[in-house]
């Protein structure tokens, strides 16, 4: 792409000027209309050291309303940032429904840095890749605008930049060792940010390149030019449907809710509490193993109302040690939660490598109460089987250990817990009016709950269906489960 | 206190037992007491390494809802944390309302760590100390439990531990270099520890020495005993009135609002742009000086509803390269913000070493909005004060540069730029049915803003006043001021 690239021309600076002015007016008028429509809106910087991208972000941002904007700058990873997915910390801070987040630099930098050092090969390159394109298909999906910028500059334009900078004791410590480095071996980098811009441009998430060579109010006017334009393409599509995508991940077949069996699934208590501390103990050695290994666990519960994950979750919390684990009990999402992405506040609980999340309900969410209560669209929810399928895909090459439970029940045993917790008074906070109606729901449920163990039962993050009419049977099944991939994940 | 401390008596195995199910039971309870109360409860777990915090407090937390409690585990702090105040990350998790935040360890490894590494000089370490004395009062004081706990060993029973979990390769991960070496110079950080106990031992943050070195069943004990007759005691004094503590920091003398001189502040337009531009360019330099010395800024904007608040801001802005500033809109706080002390979201929103922080309305809503709507108690505002000035004086030591602004017009002046703004489609968002009912209370905002100006100007955080009725003249004050107190700064 930079190769092909021929700059526009650059309007004589009466007419610049006044187009400017203009857009920057436009800009400002935008920020009210992007609001309305709750657009959330991501702007990338990226491009060569010293091509002006801070100074040309402060003019654009300059008739914005600061509660409508964030700017958000990325320095190389720390090591705490290491412990976890690569793109979580530019996940965190994407931009709220009818907000502005300015991106200066993105994760160009990162990845051409990396690959540059030798950190990152071939295989890592491709694989980071697939993941920055189907994280951005998923923000497009949801609703967010992107709208990308490679400031480009020659060679010789560039080392005259770095060197004025240089000479100025003020603006000095903005020319690093990188920059420097950059311009020394220009045509290497030029081939990578060229390479990384062919495959990253998309149309969902397309990358604009600006002529940052020429002058600085001429770098303005092309970026307020795209983003005011997009801003108007997104408004008049805002809303629509977009297309579901055919499954690509290899499925597990599991049983249907009707034909799973619960009769006969039992363990008489002397031996529940023998098999217990046996499972129990088995996985506290097995915690050890994974810190000490640095794999990452995801363990995610779903079911019935008083199907007993409470209690199931406990006694897989009592063989581990507190600081190695975290229970994340999913409720409604907050307004800041909502405001985003469905899965960034999940996104934002992973665990760090060695450590174990637990999640109790979990993102499936989506597909279950979103769907079944109209709090998305139909086109949303029969969207987001795919798009969980790829989140979990990209956690599981990540190296986490991924097990998801579903915890059966029938409709009765349901109704006989209920009762039980509203005559204790001890229990009597865990049952809601909510719970009742869930109840009336059963059936849409139920088929809610196939449709989604069908779609997303993976080899690598699989249902597992724990038939808990009886609690002490689907404790020990569920520690088997977790011992298992664990020891199975140990293996490799 | 280490010296003195004589352990209580280990009951029989049989009464033990007995006793820790019946107050693992309570705390079961308790959960669901303290959550009515919206009591939240910190548990802090410090001690000799190997002396089985985890193992115990594992056991402690078996009882509870994973819904009502958060465990959280400090290292030595990144890079990018020690670019913030010492305390920033410590408060970041501190439990909402109704809920328990275990800490294992807290503080103490930190600042013991850091003392016996020469790192922290005599006078630092006293700093730390009053820092987290006053954070643990003022966390006290608006409504927190804080539990501590330092579990206690002898160093023969240190050693033994250390070499009963080395001998086990699946153990051995646990004990680290730092915990040899604690135990080899057990009696060096046996004084520090003491040290720090003492320090930090107040009746609204009491430590409780936990004989750690006989049975983990009977350090589980001790620790159920006091967290369950803690609550018991919290929530008979919730509620209860804090004493108000005298000003103990020099303060500054302003005028009172009635007082302030509007009339021929005004700068005419020809000037206006040749001082702005000029002003704006010294700032442009004098952010690069601050960011390479690492020194942080905050500036804080309060002022009348229309009194140009954010054009204000604006033309500071316009001179700063976006990467190193954040202006911070300030609303009504979010759920999960009002659930925690009013300034853990300012905490939260610090600045790093180098970086401008803007805040656009401030922590001084506790005692004006907060204050006249009702939104917290009459001993609530009247305390904040002197919270807010420890708050300010601790980020003054840290090395911050703290300026606060408020801009005064006149009440026909308001009256003007409200229908001005009603009959602009551009500007109708900017003013709702809440300013015309903040404007009814003209006369009880100025006696707040005024009590409140009068108690917190201090000589490190001082408040200046902007005359606001030419627009001009406050940005070029505004300016003005700020530059000048950079410059003094930068002469240090």
């Amino acid at each position: 792409m930079l190769k092909e690239f021929v700059p526009a021309v650059c309007p004589e600076k009466r007419a610049l000027n006044a187009e400017r002015k203009s857009l920057e007016k436009q800009l400002g008028d935008d920020q009210l209309r992007i609001t309305a429509a709750k657009l959330p809106v991501m702007v990338v910087f990226e491009g060569w050291g010293a091509a002006g991208k801070g100074t040309v972000l402060s003019k654009v941002i300059k008739d914005i309303d600061p509660r409508f904007f964030k700017v958000k700058s990325f320095g190389p990873p720390t090591k705490e940032e290491r412990a976890y997915p690569f793109i979580r910390r530019y996940l965190l801070d994407i931009p709220e429904n009818g907000k502005f987040t300015f991106f200066v630099p993105y994760m160009m930098e990162e990845v051409i840095g990396s690959v540059m050092s030798g950190r990152l090969n071939e295989e890592g390159y491709q694989q980071t890749i697939d993941e920055i394109n189907t994280m951005e298909r998923s923000l497009h999906d949801n609703g967010t605008l992107l709208i990308k910028f490679f400031f480009h500059l020659g060679k010789k334009e560039q080392k005259q930049r770095i060197e004025g900078l240089q000479a100025d004791a003020d603006t000095k410590w903005r020319v690093d060792q990188e920059d420097r480095n950059e311009n020394k071996h220009y045509h290497d980098y030029e081939k990578w940010y060229d390479r990384y811009l062919n495959d990253t441009n998309q149309s969902y998430a397309p990358w604009v390149i600006v002529d940052a060579g020429t002058d600085k109010k001429w770098s303005e006017l092309q970026v307020l030019r795209f983003i005011t334009q997009s801003i108007d393409t997104a408004l008049q599509n805002k809303g629509l449907a977009v297309p579901i995508l055919q499954n690509r991940f290899p499925l597990v077949q599991e049983p249907k809710l009707a034909d799973v069996v619960l009769d006969g699934k039992v363990l008489e208590e002397g031996v529940y509490k023998k098999q217990l501390k046996a499972c129990q103990k088995k996985l506290a050695g097995l915690q050890n193993r994974i810190h000490r290994r640095g794999i990452p666990v995801i363990i995610g519960y779903e079911g019935w109302d008083a199907a007993g994950k409470g209690g199931n979750i406990k006694r897989v919390t009592e063989a581990l040690d507190p600081r190695g684990y975290t229970v994340h009990p999913i409720a409604a999402p907050e307004p800041h939660e909502k405001n985003r992405h469905y899965l960034w506040r999940f996104v934002e609980k992973l665990p760090k490598k060695g450590d174990i999340a637990i999640f109790d309900r979990t993102w499936y969410g989506r597909v279950m109460v979103e769907r079944l209560e109209g709090f998305c669209s139909v086109n949303d929810w029969q969207r987001a089987y795919n798009e969980i399928n790829e989140f979990e895909y990209d956690l599981n090459r990540w190296g986490a250990v991924i097990i998801k439970f579903w915890l059966q029940i029938d409709e009765d045993t349901q109704l006989a817990r209920f009762k039980a917790r509203e005559a204790n008074p001890e229990k009597q906070w865990k049952i809601t009016g909510e719970d009742w109606r869930n109840r009336d729901k059963w059936p849409q449920y139920e088929q809610a709950v196939n449709e989604m163990i069908e779609k997303t039962s993976t080899t690598f993050a699989p249902w597992h269906i724990l038939e808990s009419c009886d609690k002490n049977y689907a404790r020990v099944k569920a520690l088997n489960i977790i011992t298992e991939a664990l020891e199975n994940r140990l293996k490799d």
